[in-house]
């Protein structure tokens, strides 16, 4: 069997689950509280981070962007980066600027300080993080906006890793109530299109103690 | 004519030169002072980061990470990520590891602060930041001790680009005289024939105004 070590609000997590499912690859979750640093998970991944994918011939593999490019290489039936070298360059460029900057911006900022904080016993949230969260979240669903009005999808003609990534993020953060989908009609109309993909349905079905919702978190006419 | 925008004291940017050397691509180097925040170089690279790479085909290629992987499909006869699934995930992780969290717990902790803040404009340094950086380095240098010690190269019996990552940050931080070497043997060994490689000799060239590297810096029998 194939497992996955997650932790549902981690957008990481969520993008490996969308691609897992994409790619039809049957697996069983398993959650892994990373705040409590357990020796046998260390192990398996010395950053200790989530999410890491233990395949059925017991290959582990750490690290949510070192697991895509494993799937894509050792799956690749599903094409999710691109074919051409230029196609794969903006699928990478996009997802590290989504793993990368977006996530140290508002991720961090409103996810980390809200949620991760007070789970991981390290503290009060943030005032200042979170205000400065929302500015970059507003100023970056420009960016995706321009990028959703000017292409099909957002690395360019072809749903792709750069989508997945995205929505790791977005689906996050709207389950925290955190996303003002007013600001890009575009960028609404993308996530509706990802919505209503059959590999959303378990993002879409997640439960996380003390926290709720809003209405129209799995709503796929939101 | 291939053009690399860098920082020399960007352990990313080295990465790619050293890359780029291996694979005997010819490039000429641009200074980039990413805190200028150029408008020509954020319409390439909107996360505003060094390195990004522009091909002589007009091709741009931010961020070092997907530089690599561009590198490595656009230019295969010298291998620098492994060939199995296992070899490939063993040297992503690695790079993973170096670039995510030693970065961020090192390098950013000194490198970061020492100068990265002077430069642009950000402050003082934070002591209590620098001293948490060296107390994680000499955490760090004792697990890329084990890896040397118990393999021929960081991620097994073949160079790759996982050296070329840890060479990166640990030149960058070498530079500034924040490495203290007797901490591991292992490490030492295999950062001496890190340096004696062709591939090095522009990194130990480098020229920054302000930092003088220490005498052993540019020593290939320190």
């Amino acid at each position: 069997m194939r497992y996955l070590y997650h932790l549902p609000l981690s957008p990481f997590s969520r993008k490996v689950r969308l691609v897992l499912s994409e790619k039809r690859l049957p697996y069983e979750p398993r959650l892994e509280k990373v705040w409590d640093r357990r020796p046998e998970y260390l192990d398996m991944n010395p950053a200790g981070t989530v999410p890491t994918l233990l395949e059925d011939n017991g290959l582990v593999i750490p690290d949510s962007n070192v697991i895509c490019e494993y799937l894509e290489e050792a799956y690749p039936d599903t094409v999710l980066m691109g074919r051409t070298l230029a196609e794969r360059v903006e699928v990478r460029r996009l997802c590290a600027w989504f793993d990368g900057k977006f996530a140290q911006e508002v991720t961090r900022n409103l996810l980390g300080e809200k949620f991760m904080k007070r789970l991981s016993g390290r503290g009060e949230p943030d005032a200042y993080a979170i205000r400065n969260g929302y500015t970059a979240l507003r100023h970056h669903l420009q960016y995706i906006g321009w990028l959703a009005e000017t292409r099909k999808w957002l690395a360019g003609a072809n749903i792709s890793l750069a989508d997945f990534a995205a929505a790791g993020h977005l689906s996050a953060l709207d389950f925290a109530s955190d996303v003002d989908w007013t600001i890009s009609p575009a960028v609404k109309d993308w996530y509706a299109r990802m919505k209503s993909r059959p590999s959303f349905r378990g993002i879409l079905s997640d439960r996380v103690p003390g926290v709720t919702p809003p209405a129209h978190y799995a709503d796929l006419d939101f």
